[in-house]
């Protein structure tokens, strides 16, 4: 069966990129193995992640930036994950994009992802999402999150270039960026830019900024209005600015030489996670060892040594 | 050097608690050792955990609660984790609580804990100190953490009794309460109840209560002042009636079983990891297969399988 979704995929045909993506999403035990023959097809999108505090209009600015990138005849796709969200399978961004022009672009592929379990799951999901629209030919691929968490920061950090989103409202744009995400911005985006204290926000990034420390880039402050169109030319010109810059510094080389340096570590984590819980949990010697722990005949320490001379790693395999 | 230490302990030397303390913060090899020696005189402190958000008068009600531990001749040691704060070492606590009446005390030990690493490092660094204190014959062991935050639900889950403590302030007390913190309640702390708005705060938890539908134990309300002390026996009664109830009902013994189980996982995948990380990161072979990934000559799955395939456990021991 997985070779038919790989050869599909490579065909460019929708519907088996979407199979693939809800094998994912479904932690199928095919995945890695769809993934695997996937991945010599990948490494040709450039990946550019949207986030931002909610309400600042993330995805009014991709709409937008959508009809620019579709003007330059790329083929684009959009991951929106919502970590607060349980949903999957596109309901949520779906809905709300079925209204514009982009909904029958057939060169436009849009997904919604939610948590079914832990965050940690979403993330790694997202990842191996990439790498589906990656070698399904997508020359873009934009990931929009909502809200400005720790999960949001994890799931950004897949994006070549990342577009800090965010409002003159209330100047609690700024109270909203934690020092995490200070570091992901290559490029902010004040947006509703004809607001009330859009000076003063453009004044306190900048002062952030400065005092952050002189750096190879330093992240341009972008003014939009997404009621006028207003400042969205900008926005592209900065992202075409930064892709540039990661190619001829030879940051995006680095980059992503250590993003699969990550990825191979958390594979191998994982499995080996996996092993253990399959092994030693459940095992008859295991509940024998924690009623004398119980009892302190034995010791957490001396307990777990012994556990870990019996694991057998012969079958810890990825697939 | 080990061997000293823990016989200092055992003989209720404070100087040798403070030293073993110590070695756990600086994650000192011999820290396995040590608590494995000492493990077979731990199990006959009971834990209770104070947790709210900042303001709510914790510390007050925990200088108060010592006053009555205290009176009842019982020994006791107070834990004060701050995720926050990267102090550690008695700093902050302790500028607070020398003012009071336990300074001099010489049968209160009193430690405060702040990250230096990970939270994950914070959370096992307080369970190795609750061990020491157990082994050093306390009776009681109060672990006292500021906020509402996940580390610190991580932290307060190796406490036998957990109280939360909240305020009618603002009405925020239970909208800072997160699904977490309900569950891990079992005494529900209402402080300044001499404000306003009390009886609200009492009524809204009273029905959080009821939608979550009928337990075994179902978390009482109390009372308290600082201010003139009212409410403080109750709050103290209805810790023991929880004790009690955790050792008639065989919950204690349930939920100790349950505490070894994790302790035991956690340290075989800490070692584990370390192994990885040893074994696997740094080396020639490694970074051979990052560059071969990079030109997509292999994927990150195959890798990973044959990385897995390496790793020799026969030195993976925690001491």
């Amino acid at each position: 069966m997985h070779e038919k979704i790989v050869q599909g995929i490579l065909n460019g045909e929708r519907r088996m990129a979407a199979r693939a993506i809800s094998l994912i999403e479904n932690e199928d035990p095919n995945k890695h193995k769809i993934l695997s023959e996937l991945y010599p097809h990948t490494g040709t999108a450039f990946v550019v992640g949207v986030t931002g505090p909610p309400g600042a209009g993330k995805s009014s600015l991709v709409d937008r930036l959508l009809t620019i990138l579709r003007k330059q005849g790329l083929s684009v796709a959009v991951i929106a994950v919502d970590p607060t969200s349980p949903f999957s399978g596109g309901a949520i961004l779906g809905d709300r994009i079925r209204m514009q022009e982009h909904a029958l672009d057939k060169e436009i592929f849009i997904r919604s992802m939610g948590t079914r379990g832990s965050l940690g799951g979403l993330s790694r999901a997202t990842k191996d999402v990439l790498q589906v629209f990656d070698a399904f030919g997508k020359d873009v691929i934009l990931i929009e999150t909502v809200g400005v968490g720790q999960s949001e920061v994890d799931i950004i950090k897949y994006a070549d270039t990342t577009m800090v989103i965010l409002t003159p409202a209330g100047g609690d744009g700024i109270q909203a960026m934690k020092a995490g995400i200070m570091e992901i911005a290559d490029i902010f985006v004040v947006n509703k830019a004809d607001m009330a204290g859009a000076d003063r926000t453009c004044t306190e990034i900048s002062m952030m900024l400065d005092l952050s420390g002189a750096k190879q880039w330093r992240p341009p402050i972008v003014r939009t209005s997404t009621l006028d169109g207003s400042g969205i030319n900008e926005m592209f010109a900065a992202i075409e600015k930064h892709r540039l810059f990661l190619e001829e510094s030879g940051q995006l080389q680095k980059v992503r030489e250590g993003r699969i340096r990550r990825d191979v570590l958390d594979l191998i984590e994982d499995k080996l996670k996996n092993t253990v819980w399959a092994q030693v949990c459940g095992s008859e010697n295991f509940e024998l060892t924690v009623s004398r722990i119980m009892s302190r005949e034995m010791d957490p320490y001396t307990a777990a040594n012994q556990l870990l001379s019996s694991i057998n790693l012969d079958d810890c395999k990825i697939f």
